[in-house]
């Protein structure tokens, strides 16, 4: 018998992410190189509470994979433990005692870059203090802002929920002829990825979402005004998809900063953007507005999962095994896109200090519109991602039908 | 050629109102008793503006229909218009010689209680002016509150979509060993159907939604705080299901009255209920709280349309010109429950002044819990009207894979 594995979650939940945790368990059991397979509960946190669990002992049957596959969220339980220098020491030697007492040969940890920092602080750890013990990243985020991979596991369900929502977001809104702008709030601090996906339901009555707003791009509230006081003239019903961290030319975030409240991360708490955008809309337009904050459905929304993004989840789990048993440590596996149509991709090994603690944004020239919409390579980069399934037949694809309403017979 | 017919959709979006639509049209296109097929565009308010549109023309393939059934919200726009004294001459007036000009011998409105109200004072006016219009009324809303109908199309697509998301954000929670009270603002501003079928949810991890507060039960603060703090003890995370209209026991609404800001129908604009109970909260518990407003896609999510809701909302739509043409007028067309397993149900005609201006709320004897659960009664009304397919063999129905987090190996 071999080592054992210890594998665990961090960061945010997704819809993907433990289709990761079943590709990684399943290659694992596959091969005699590894003996015990250990679950942390709540990431590292769970390891320094020694909360271990055996996931031999819990999943033992093809069902429990399949299900598995098909919950969303964290299975094991999250943190977002922050590894600083003023605790680093005392952390590292906790896990490093929990790891020889377990007699782990193998660390996988899945997260954005917050955990890649980890798997790359922790690996150096180890190989500082005489340890074998590989380490190997497993991407995931909603957010889509890892460096060195094409896209991350979990993001194209959360694409696929909001290009599907906002379509059903804007017919609600035409069922109406009441003047009104619709300003739906989409996850992402410093990167518009999940936002641009909202262009995706540009399939529906008009060119809704009329407006893009990413935070990539400085926000203008006058040219946001004029803009939408433009499409109102042709529309009633302006819808405008934004993202929670727009900010304005002077790097001031839109939504007020409250001051005193941070995160565990030092990120500062703030109110909603759309709660300033709606008080923009009402003082300057002087119309009804609808403010729709799409929550944390937006990353946890199995029920609207894409097929590719539980399979690449799946498949960089399993690829994180084979990394460790090759003997590779501090990287990530990371998917590289060979091609849009067809869609091909193949995972490579990148360092984990490459991915850590850096996010990568949408390239200034997807953005168009002065600021306010995304370019039609934005739109072949996303469209392969979100794909119900490999055929793209589920019965949603049929496009709605929009009647003409203007064609009076009297 | 017969008289020609003419229909129209009010009141709040549904994911199934346009499968009425469906079956109405595609019932008159069968019968050559009727002439041409007038869709009102923005209900009654666009037919005193005289906007009516050919739905002959624009419903040409079978294509259409498919994509019209699957299609959310109005598709010929909704108005809010409430016929009062002091208007019912001068609307009705207009009405009556715009169905002159047309040779309109049939009239359909597709909505709510206040719809039905239309139905009804319009078929009466009609009489009273010896004009032989037959009027008959289609039942729609999420709310489920018609009066002489075990349920209304509508509701079982919008209880699925409050279902399926409340298992998801009970997973979101479950992430994370927090402690955290979600709040999750469902639609119903007297009526607790909607909020009730998060129970359907409960297949999930614990026992979760722990809460569920329907408009028809008192709500004791106290009591509230009480049980979250006892369902604390066993579970960092307590999920709370709010119906937006809950009231204390002296009849004010739980969220915050803002003087004078009323809607055409005189309901009262208030602050979200999900604020108040999160301040409460964060007074009285000091923890963590996050709120989720289910919005208008509880009512627009065509991607969670249930199978039985929509080929009863089509069904409804096929009857009601079944009525009209055997000469029936200000009816509604009702389902009856026949038994729940098999799921059997049958269609009649009701008077529509028994559903105007009436609310149908749950039971008391549904509610348990002292005001805080609902019933195995509820849960067993509830059930066949979510199901995805008649079969119910659609992926999501594979239960989440919940791992025991207890079973530490160290």
């Amino acid at each position: 018998m071999g080592k054992n594995m210890l594998i665990g979650q961090s960061g945010g939940p997704t819809a993907a992410i433990n289709a990761s945790l079943a590709g990684a368990v399943r290659e694992a059991m596959g091969n005699s190189a590894i003996g015990e397979i250990y679950g942390m509960v709540y990431g590292l946190e769970g390891v320094m509470n020694r909360q271990i669990i055996d996931l031999r002992a819990q999943l033992t049957t093809q069902e429990h994979f399949r299900r598995l596959i098909g919950t969303p969220c964290m299975a094991l339980g999250s943190c977002r433990l922050k590894i600083k220098d003023n605790n680093r020491e005392e952390v590292f030697n906790g896990i490093m005692k929990i790891l020889r007492d377990l007699d782990v040969g193998y660390f996988f940890y899945n997260g954005g870059n917050d955990s890649m920092d980890t798997v790359n602080q922790l690996s150096e750890y180890l190989i500082e203090h005489g340890e074998d013990i590989k380490c190997v990243g497993i991407p995931k985020t909603i957010d889509n802002d890892l460096m060195c991979t094409d896209h991350t596991p979990g993001f194209g369900s959360a694409a696929r929920y909001v290009s599907t929502t906002m379509k059903e977001i804007i017919c609600d809104a035409y069922s109406y002829n009441i003047p009104t702008v619709v300003i739906v709030e989409i996850m992402g601090r410093n990167a518009g990825w999940l936002t641009a996906s909202s262009v995706l339901a540009r399939s529906g009555p008009g060119t809704a979402p009329h407006l893009i707003y990413l935070p990539e791009a400085p926000f203008d509230p006058d040219d946001f005004i004029n803009k939408a006081l433009r499409h109102q003239k042709s529309n009633p019903n302006v819808i405008v998809a934004v993202s929670e961290g727009i900010k304005y030319a002077d790097g001031e975030y839109v939504a007020a900063a409250k001051p005193g409240m941070v995160d565990a991360f030092g990120h500062q708490y703030r109110d909603s953007v759309g709660i300033q955008l709606e008080n923009l809309v009402r003082e300057r337009m002087g119309c009804k507005t609808r403010r729709i904050e799409l929550s944390v459905l937006q990353r946890s929304a199995s029920h609207l999962s894409a097929a590719i993004d539980l399979r690449e989840a799946y498949n960089v789990g399993s690829i994180a095994v084979k990394y460790a048993l090759e003997g590779k440590t501090a990287v990530m596996v990371a998917i590289k896109r060979i091609s849009d149509s067809p869609y091909l991709v193949k995972y490579e090994p990148v360092p984990a200090k490459d991915v850590a603690n850096h996010e990568r944004t949408v390239p200034a020239k997807w953005i168009t519109g002065g600021g306010s919409n995304v370019s039609q390579q934005m739109i072949d980069y996303l469209t392969p991602l979100v794909q119900p399934d490999l055929t793209g037949t589920n019965h949603e694809e049929l496009p709605f039908l929009i009647l003409d309403r203007t064609a009076s017979v009297l």
